[in-house]
This record gives structure tokens, C-alpha cells and sequence, in this order.
């Protein structure tokens, strides 16, 4: 999706230069032996895709590389897809600091890139039973220190990377609900006081009831849970037809809980604006990526 | 605003803990001399208010005396009103770790205090002119480092504490528009793409006309920019006749640039939903409080 | 493997608690809408286990909840098998806490779960195929900043984590015996010269002939790369013949390269000492969990 | 007063830095979704002074544009006073990046000019009743974790900075003293004890008689508490007159306690050598600077 | 010195927690596999005193037994004279705790306990000269990173830690003077115009005249470097004389550079006000303590 | 050792940077007073090496210039034997910059250039003793913080540098022994369970008995605790013979305790591996040098 309208590599604050200096001292706690071993002659060495999948991370790749006084040139750009064996990239340096962040650059590399992969597939599948798919959306179910990189993956493959944290929207679910002596209502307007006109509310309902008093307390986005796809299909219908002629109201339906590339499919049509799915990040193959030095 | 709902330290997060370990190292960076005179016999003091306000910052007070080993007990709620001489608050402790603190605690919640008092102000100014009156909002004009507490100083004081950060809300100005050759509708597009459904946009116009646009294309607020009190009536009536009936959109409009105590009465019967303002939070007067340690 | 000998939970040094306030920061920036939403109601809440796993991830989980002033009780030892849906464990504190810190702990578990339950899984293949089965290992191949709790639960899923990092053992590959001009022997005595007598040497070989020539230099382990398993098999046999009698030498063999639960049967025979994988850890599925707060 | 002698960028450290990351990483914590509307085009933007004001903070504004790859060229020095609307530097580098450093870099800005601004303001002040004025000092009230820019600004408005911080000066008040018996002597001694020959010692004093036992226990600086402008000249006068001829001794007496622009007269010729006074830093008002990005 | 009036633990500011932790992580950066070993039963384990010297570093010791749950009984106190073989205090906790924090804490009490006992050493050899001794104070010459562990050494061994770092006091030495067109008057003004009234300046002087012109422009102190006992004797005594009556300043005569336990005695008795050495705690001996796991 | 086979600068992971960053702001908490009197004037400085010894730790000299805007030119090699007054290096700066890095840098490298000095004077005296040297060993007793700079000077002199932390090799102890009941061998294969087959295990060992028990269990390193040079040669002697022939195995045998300047020859020809001490590191004299701006 993002790749239509510019660089995902334009999304990001350097500060995740922080990051990937953490990443590097856990690789290498104290002493580097194998750099003693072969020392810093100048090299370069090829980056190879070894397996088919979408390439996904260059700046972080980058990062690590800028960070051990190296250069990287790509030969793909980000979100090609790569048919193995590719040269993907040349990165050049001194042979010790090439191989101190071989380890650290191929993962976050084969990670990123094994999510974007499994997302525009996903994307695809969707395509292929409705023409004008709703969007496909992430989680916040995430590599806890990592999910800068895994939302980046998402954005590259084309889904909506969905709310980053706790603090860009408010979702409000049963325990919330709970909370506000099980009032819809109370929920959303004190989550509304609180996060203000900035924050958009979603309400994760279990019911075209519960969505309808979600819809009218001011919830931006209504999450039908875990209904199956005709009943999503039923509920959203119904639901954009309350909110029809006088009574408009804009407001957007997500789908969650569940949804995984095996039953995808049925919920494409079923007319919502949102399918949400942690199977496009969690648990999903790599990409297979390997650094060949020159000699 | 947020306070008729909850309670403002209910919004944190205990990570601004890191953030008042760093202050209590800013003022004393090697040896606390001073320490070394008075010992660690046990002793309480009183926090008293000096100065009329509203008491805001109580979280943040109470872990910098908790890193020290001290415990706070409040004779006011957060958001009370303060009237001189007020006995707000006992600490007790060893005495050299109530003066290792007393400085920081005092200086957060001076100006935490005072920007709620004058948000509250503000705030009254304006019901004063309207008795529905539009929402006020602060910005992002805060002292870097410290947005945490001068945003949670807004809530107490009853404003929307507007977008925290660049990742909270796209705000579009005419620099992006321009990077995407003047097209408010490419620009509005662009950062949906990248922000997905659950990141609200808004748009700092000109003018109605590129109010409208900035709709069209599915912004979520669009922003009147240095428009007159009268003007922006004119022009909020106008968008809301304009998406009424079929066309109906749901959309907020934000008054702001140069809005101030002097002014905002000018604003408050406008029709926006929005008014936006540093004034309530940057180089307001601070509250005066002191520790007076009990012998 | 460990878990027949101690508590894995030993392994652990306190430093971790940082990662573990970094993840809590990571969700959530700034303001805990959410949080504000609920309030600060004591209640608990049951970790449900939701599929099949082992149950990897409690020191971790734990500190979560530590550093927001709640409590866990478990139900099941760690290293124990779930099958669903299962009460593994309950958390107790304030609702906001629990909710705050719900997110950040279910990702750590259900990663370090999946990785225990792949590994477990893999054991057992091998095992059904070998009587006296080689050493299961991992690999470096983790996620950047989260190698801690990947190792984790390799380590609780019964195989050796492999070397930590390039400070833990060090791995002369292709590149370090080109740059040492092309040989092993100058490769091995150099990271013997800088590792000393305290860090472990391994050469990946090619061939048997590389083998011996890493072996007479010092090699304490040597990787056969890419072998198939019966090519392994002969080369083990040979190495260890070489090496007996008055020529005895002490050194491990490990396989390394593209092992895959498909695959990983035919080397379980081979004779060698170690089979090592990233398939136990990279890109591997998850485990179900959610947590229930009880009303 | 420092400006005379030097360029007060060069008392920094570049440690600062940290500090500037920190800022950045507040202010965009996930994705800067504007950056990715408008890319990475070469531009330039002018810093405009929209107010009349003092220019400080030069050094930390620079700072926030290299950390991300622009470069600012000034057409001001520091410490100069800027008549709106004045072209006061050019921003140059990619345009995401200036649009991502533009608030945090205003910030600073407004806030160390306005210090400076108001500082030499009072400063004439002083000067206007005084041919041969006291020093005018700033206090350790201060915005938590930003002290150095703020403690910055007292310098380029040509104040004196006072103690930076608990370890750079002892300054005993009543608590220090009640700890000590209630004796001067017995708390400046142990002052001293502690910090040695490199650390001053100031002892706040109630009146002449405490004055005295101060200076003779060692004090370097005697602080009049809360006198009045009439008292302090008599105390003044006293004090000198009493260590004169062979009772020299050579100290430094300060007024503090209350003092703002509409007191401060008062005070300018007591004949003291110090008028510290927090009413130059805290609440003040901010200069207000613009980003022009040029189209 | 500082030992007469309070106890030098309550000079601590409880920020140097964080580099405790530091310390920990460098001792174990992944795990640690003896504790698995070992386990976490409850146990004790006596601190024993090995060789003879001052206990210093108690703070430390006792913070990095906190921060992994043990608890530590002193039976001595800091500043005591330990004979060996001494108990000096008692660590209880879980056996792999106590053995995660030996060496840190080991390591610290050895090295502050070193400088301590040297540093008293020293002091009571300057005594058996002079029996009204000036002081004695120690250097920057520190252990980077552990500064603060080894002043605190030399305040417990009974030295002036002098300057604790360069934004403490100022010290102008022949660089600085040249870079003011040699004039160290115009050094002294520049060095207060930037430290203000709080920060001392000290001044490093070749001769006489040198020393004269300094007190002049107003130093605190003058540094005569290098001079012999005898040249350091003459040159107290003439700027004492010429600084009298009339004339009287109040300023301090420090001799440094090169002054060790062989040569100290010869200064002894020069009429100087401070005599500071890097001998005190660079390269000095360690004090020997053991842990002994009580079974 | 290390110095024969390459540069030990390419044993450094970048992430030393951090430490030298707070190095720095441990020497100027705040202000750089001296810095303002000096100015940016370009200038070059001389380093010079004032005392005998081995140059070492010249990368951490460069990161302090670096960090610094400076460059530093080296007229010896690491490594290098430097005789008094040596020119050892150029610092070429702004003026200001040199002397605010000068006591970090120079502190650095007189204490890692003492440790090599002091090493490599250890290993020629067991040398003079023995044609065929066992290897000379440091130990984990350096200073909290600083030990890969300590820990580097040892491998410039040429010793080995013993295990790096706790996890780096497994040393199992008489607590570790006492933990499993006593018994050695379960020690021994409890801590193979956890560190698995890359980290080694070394057993510190009363009695051949023992050290046969560990071998047995598959110890790598045996150490002979407290013995006497005759003692240990009986020892090593013996347990070479009984692990020849058919019971061959390899094993190393480490010398600890008690290792001095004084004894360590009655050591170096008692046929054991390893001799390690702690004395060629821990209050080790340092290297003089001094920095000397060219004016």
C-alpha cells in the first residue's frame, strides 16, 4: 500500500540507529576473536537472496553497515520481489567489520523480508477473491524490542501496519468495558476525553448491537470478533444501512480473531473496510539471505 | 476534560521512571556536599502551595521522592484548586534524600501546576463567551525532553492535550503539500497510505476551498490557519452546509495560529470544534511551591 | 536438556530487566489511553494457554508484571507441555497494569513457547530415529536484541543454545582461512593467540582433509558444512579412526547446513556429535496464549 | 558577562548530544508518516525571528539538524538581538528531515532566547539604577533534564549561572543547619570537610549576627534571605565594615528571595555583590521563531 | 577529614545505581551458567579481610547484593583499620545470587579499599612531619567510568578529593594562559566570567610573579608546579608576606606534580595549604578480601 | 601472545564507543569552564611518554579524540616499548577540544599501558626460567566498567586473557561443588547442560583426586588451587601419566593463586599449562604520559 505513494525508508526517525547499536553489542559482548583472525583489508562481499520472498529492511541493513564504517549498494530496490539466486546488494568495507555484522544485518534482513513475503501474499490472496479488497492489517503481536522492524515489513508488503502501540489509538475490548460498569458508552467518551480529538477509538464488539452503541457513543472503527465471514458480512450490511441516509455516519468495520491465509478468503467479501491478522507477521518463514565475501 | 472521567495518573505509563532517574543525576551529578551535613535522620516536611493554582504533577513528585526512599502523602487531589498557604502535601524520609530531592520535585511540579492553572483559565475564559463550548487544545511547543509532563499538565487543566508527537496524527502543512506538487488530495492520500486507518490526518488550510479538498480526499480535521474569529464562523458554517445532507462527512475543524488569552473570546462562538493554543502551556507563569522540613 | 540438570531460570542475570523496560516502553510512548479507561481496580486475570506447546518464557514474563506491580502465580512449571485450553497461570494487580503490560508479556511467551515446542519436536524426531541421538543445537540465526529469550528457549526446549555470541567461541568460516592465506592452520592458531585458552575453536570444513588439518591445529570442534548424511557419516567414521590410538585427539563433529525437521532424520545416525539448526528457532510458530481478566 | 570573554558555545560538552537524541526520539517515537508524504528532495528553509528577542541556543539548534544530515549557515551570532521579522539562519539538507528536527529545534530555541531576553532585559534594569551593578544570578529552578540550555541562556543574556547543580557549590540553608545542632560553624565545617578546597560554600543567614558566624566558620558566600532592599544595604554595609583592616576577610554577600523586575531596582544598590533571582529563567516568556521551507 | 563529621555514605546520590548495574551486565552479558549449577537455595557467605587495610566502598558493596536480592551485615564500618583474617561482613541470599554479585563487588571493595588505606598511609606519614598538616587531596588521575568509587576512596581514607571534574573548579594551566595572548590575567577573567561567583579558579604557576598575578586577578587558588619542598617553602612564605596587612587576600598555596610516599615529607613543612598526589590512588596496591559460601 | 598473529585493535566491537561517551561526561558533568577561556583555535599536541613501558590501548585514545572532532597520529605501534621522553603520538584539534579529552585519554592509557607492561615483564621472567613457557593468564579481578580496557593490555603484553565474564567459560568452585552434593562430576555435567558443547568448563581442583574427578566428568581446565610450585609439578606430572595411552585426554592444568612477581618463576617449569595471576593487572603501576599543546 505504502509503496504506491513513496519510500517506506521515509517513515523512519533516525533514532532507530539506537537499536541496531543494541543489536551489535549483543553480538559481541566484549572481544571480536574472529576479527583478530582477519583483520581489516579491504573487501567486498555479495549479498545473495536465497530463497523467493520480497525484500524488506534496507535501511536497518544499512544501519548496521554504516555503523562499522562499510557502504552498501543495492541492486534491488525495496519491495522487489527477489527469484533466487539474486545478487541483491554489494557491501563493501574492511573484511573484519564486514563479518561483525553479517550475523546481526542477514537477520533482521531474512525476518523483515520473511514478512513482507508472507503479507503481499496474503494481499494477493485476498485480491484473487475480491476485486476491490478491503485492507489487510497487522498486530501488535510483535517481537517484543523489534516491532519497528516488523511494521516496517508490513508497510513494505503492502498491508496497514494497524495501530503502532498502546499510545496511537485506543481499542477498547470486554475488560474495558467491564471496567466502565459494562457501558459501551462511558468507555468511549472517557476514552475520548483522555486521548482527545487526536486519538481515533475502536471497539471490539461481539455484536451488531454492540457496534451500533459503539458507532453512536463515537467510536471511529467498530471490530466485529471472531464472527464468522457470512456473519460479518450480515452485521456489516446491516450495520451500513442504519447508518444510511439521515442517520450517516462514517465509520469503518474491522474484522479480527483468527483470520489466517486458510480462511482469509471467506471473509474478502464480506463488505468490511479492515481485515486485521497477526498471521502475516507472527510465527512466519524467513527469507534466506547469505554474505559472501569476495576473495 | 479528562478529569471528569478518571484519573490523569491512570494515563502513565511507568516508564517516565528512567526520565526522573535522569533528572535527579542533572542536579547532582559527583557528590550531594550537602547531604553529607545533614545526615539520614528520619524527618517529614510539608509541600506547601505558595501561590494560587492548580495542583498538577502529583506521579511525578511522588517517584522522585520514591527513588529516594521517601513516601508522599497528598491532603489534595491532583486538579484541586490551590489557595495560599497551603499545606499540600507531607514527605517523609532521611533527611539528606528529602533535599536531594526537593529541587526536582519542586521544579516539575511548578510548571506542571502552572500550565494546568492556566489551561483552566483559559478554559473558563471561554465558557465565559460560549456555553457550549468548542474544545481547547494544546501543541507540540513544549520543552524538549519534558512533553510528558506538560501535556499530562494540559489534561489536568481540562485541554485535549492535541497530537503528543509526529507519530500520534499526520498534521499536513503546506510544505507537504508542495513536496506532492501542490495536490492537497495526493498529500491526504499519501499519508493514509502510510498512517493506515487508525492514524487521523488533518490539514492546515488556507482557505474553504482547500478545506473542502482536504475532506474530500478523507482528512479527519482540517485546520483553519490564522483565520479571524469572524472569518472562521463564516467558513465553519460554509464546510458544514456544504457536507450536509447526502454529502454528509464527519470532519472537525481546528482553529489555530496566534490564539491567546487577549483573543480567544473572538473564537469561542465561531462554530469550530477546535481551538488550539501554545499560550496555555509555553512560558505560562509558574505555581509556587516550597518544602518546609519539620525540625 | 538443561531442564534434566536445574531450573533454566538460573541461567539468568538481572541485566535483562532493562530489555524487559524497554519492551514495556516500546508499547506505549507516551499516554495510556486505555489505562485511563479502566483505572486501577485489583483484579486478576488467567493466562490461558490456547494450543499445544511447552511452556517457555517465565522468568520474563514474570519481570513484565514485576515492573508494573502485579504478581504471577503459575499453575505449570516451565518446560511443562499445555494442551488447551489450559489455566497456566494468574496474574493479580491493578486492571490498568495488567492490561499494560498484557500485550508485551503474551509476545514474549508465545515466541519463546514456539521455540521451545519446535525444539522439543525436533528432539524427539531425532530421538526416533537414533537410540544415543546427538546433540540438538541452535544457531545465532535470532532476532536482533531478543537473542536472550530465543536462546531461552532453546535451552528449555532440551538443545544446547550453540555459541551465544562472537565473544562466546569463535567459528572460522571460508572468509577467516582466505584471509590468513588460505590456511586453517594460521587461522586457528591466530584465534587461539587471541581467544586463549578459555574460548572454544571451530572450523567449518569443506572436506575430511580440511577436517584433519583444523583438528591437528587445535580445533576443539569442526563443522562439516553441507554435508548429506551419509557423506557425514563416512567422514565422521574416518575422522574418529584417524584420530585413535597413539594419534588420539578429543574434538566434536558437528552438521551444519540446511537441516530441516524433512531432513534432519537421515543425520541423526551419523555419528557425529552435534546437529545444528536454525529450523528449531527461525520462523517457527508460536504458541497460543491469552489472558482472561476475571469480573 | 560571559559573552565578553568568549563564545559560550565553548563551554559545552559534547555530551549535550544525548540529550538532542532523546529530544528527537520524543518527538517521532514510531513512524514520522509526514516524512513519508514528503520525501527526501533537497531544500532550504529560513529560520525566521518573529518576535523581539535575544538569540540563544545556537549550539543545541545545530545539533538537532546534524544528528539528522542538515547543516544550518547563521546570518546572526549568538547573543544577538533579533527585530522581527528577521532571516536569522538557513536550514539546508533532505525535506523529511528538516520537517522531522523544525519543532524540537524551535523549541529549544524559543525557550533558551527567551531566557536570554528577559535576562538582559533585567540586567539594564540594573544597569539603569546602578552605574556599577551587582551581578545578576540565575538558580537552580529549572525545567528538569534541561537545565544545561536553560543555565545556557543565563549566560548569553550575561548572567551568571549560579551553582549549576548540588555537587558544584554547598549552599547550607536552616535544614542543614537544624541537622547541625543548629550551629553555622558546625555545618560550614563539615561543608567543608566534605567538598574540601574546590567546592565554595554558601550559607543562606536570617540576619547579621548569622551572617558573621557564617564568614567566620569559613563561608565564602553569605545569601540574605528575603531582606529587604533597605535591610540589605545596612547588612551590607555592617558586614564589610566589621571584616576590615586586620579582621579582613574577603566573601561575597547575596540577595535573594523574591526578586523580579518590579523589585529589583530596589536592590541594584544595596552594595551587595550578588542579586540571584529565578524570575529571569522560569515562566518566561519564549521567542517566537519560524521554519520557512523555501518552494 | 570528611570521616570526623558525618559518614562519607551520605554523600552518595542515588544515580550511581545504574552504573552498579552496568557492572553486573559486564560480568555476566548473557548467562550464567554457574548459577545454574548452583540454584538459589538460601544461604550466607562471609566477606573475610585478607590483607591489612581501610574498608571502604560499603555503599557499593551493598548495592550490587541489593540488585540481586541478597542482603549485606557489616561488622565493621567504613573506615575501619581490618587486620586479616577478618570477618567483615555477612552476605545472604540465594547461592547463585550471591555468586553472581562476588566479583563486582570483590573488585570494587578491593580497589576503593586500595586507595583508601594508601591514602591514610600517606596522611599519617605527612603527620609524623608536620604536626598542624596541610592537606592532603588526590588527582583526576582516576580509573575512567569509576571516578566516583575512587574519590570516595580518598574522602574515607581521609584526603581532599579535589576537583571532582573540570565543571567543578577551574583549573588554568600554561595552555590556557597561552590561548588568553599569555596574559594569565585575562585567563582568570574569562575563566570566572564563565563560572561565575560559584566555581573557584585555580592557577598554575612556574614562579613567584606568576602566583602574584593570579591573586591578583582574583584566583582562589595557585597550583606551584613542580617546585622543590625548599623553592615551595620560600615562595609560600613571600606571597603570604606580600599578601598581608593591607594588601591581605585570602587565597590557597597547593603544591603538585610529582609527589609520592618518597619525597611528601619534604613538603611537609612548606607553609602550603594543599598538597596533592596521584600516589594516593593511582596504581596503588589493593586491599585482599575474600567470599566465603558458609556450607 | 596475541601481538605475534595481528593487530588486537581488531578484537573491538565498535559498541566501546558508549563507554568513552560516558567517560567524557564523567569529566565535565556540566560546563567546561576552561574550554570558554581557551577557544577553538586549531593547534596540534604532543603526546609524550614520560616512564618506561609498553604503549597500549591506543584505540581508546583515538575514540576520545574522535568523539572530540580530532585526530590523533601515532609515531609508535601499539605494543611498542617506549622509552623516556618519547614523541608517541600527534593531537591535532581546536584547542579546547584537545584539553577536554586530555585526562580521559590520558588516563586510559597510562593504566592500560601499565597493565601490558607489567604483563609483559611477568612473562620475561618466566621466561628466564623456562625456554618453553607455559602460558601467562590475567584474571576476572579488573575495575568495574573498565575491564575490556584492562583485559586488552594484558593481551598487548602478551598474556592470555582468562575468560573475558562469567559467561564466557564455566569455573566450577568448591560453592559450585558443595550446591550438587558435593560431587564434582555432577557439577561438571550440570554445567555441560547448560552451557553445552561451545563453552568449556575449567574446575578448580584441592587434589590430583579431584582434578582426575573432573577430568572424568570432562573438565577442559583443571586448577590446581594454592599449590606450591613442587606440588604442582608432582601433580601435573601425574595426571599426564595417568590420562597417556589408552586413557588418553585432552586437558589443560592451571596454576592459580597467590601468583606473584616474587614466586612465579618456582612455577614456570612445573609442567603445567597455565599460570595465572592477578598481579599483572590489579594495582599495577601505571605509565606516565602527558599531553603537551604546541604553542
Amino acid at each position: 500500500m505504502a509503496m504506491q505513494h513513496g519510500k517506506c525508508a521515509h517513515l523512519l526517525n533516525p533514532n532507530f540507529k539506537d537499536d541496531v547499536r543494541r543489536w551489535l553489542a549483543e553480538d559481541c559482548p566484549s572481544f571480536d576473536y574472529g576479527g583478530f583472525v582477519v583483520g581489516e583489508a579491504l573487501t567486498e562481499a555479495k549479498l545473495l537472496g536465497k530463497s523467493k520472498g520480497i525484500l524488506a529492511g534496507v535501511p536497518f541493513f544499512d544501519e548496521v553497515f554504516h555503523q562499522l564504517d562499510c557502504t552498501v549498494e543495492w541492486h534491488f530496490l525495496e519491495g522487489s520481489a527477489i527469484t533466487p539466486i539474486a545478487h541483491v546488494a554489494t557491501v563493501r568495507g574492511p573484511v573484519r567489520k564486514i563479518l561483525l555484522g553479517e550475523r546481526v544485518a542477514l537477520n533482521l534482513l531474512a525476518r523483515c523480508s520473511g514478512i513482507a513475503t508472507k503479507t503481499l501474499a496474503t494481499l494477493e490472496l485476498i485480491k484473487s477473491h475480491c476485486p476491490n479488497p478491503p485492507i489487510l492489517a497487522g498486530t501488535r503481536k510483535t517481537t517484543p524490542g523489534f516491532r519497528l522492524v516488523e511494521k516496517y515489513g508490513m508497510l513494505v508488503g503492502g498491508a496497514d501496519a494497524h495501530r503502532h502501540d498502546l499510545s496511537a489509538m485506543t481499542m477498547l475490548k470486554d475488560n474495558h468495558v467491564w471496567a466502565c460498569n459494562g457501558s459501551i458508552t462511558r468507555a468511549v467518551h472517557a476514552a475520548k476525553a483522555a486521548g482527545g480529538f487526536s486519538v481515533k477509538v475502536e471497539v471490539e464488539c461481539q455484536s451488531e448491537a454492540e457496534a451500533r452503541e459503539a458507532v453512536d457513543a463515537g467510536a471511529d472503527v467498530v471490530m466485529l470478533d471472531n464472527f464468522s465471514g457470512e456473519d460479518a458480512g450480515v452485521a456489516a450490511a446491516n450495520l451500513r444501512d442504519w447508518y444510511s441516509g439521515d442517520k450517516k455516519r462514517e465509520f469503518l468495520i474491522e474484522i479480527s480473531g483468527g483470520l489466517t491465509e486458510a480462511n482469509i478468503g471467506q471473509y474478502a467479501n464480506a463488505g468490511v473496510d479492515i481485515l486485521s491478522t497477526s498471521s502475516i507477521h507472527q510465527g512466519v518463514p524467513h527469507v534466506d539471505y547469505s554474505l559472501k565475501v569476495l576473495h
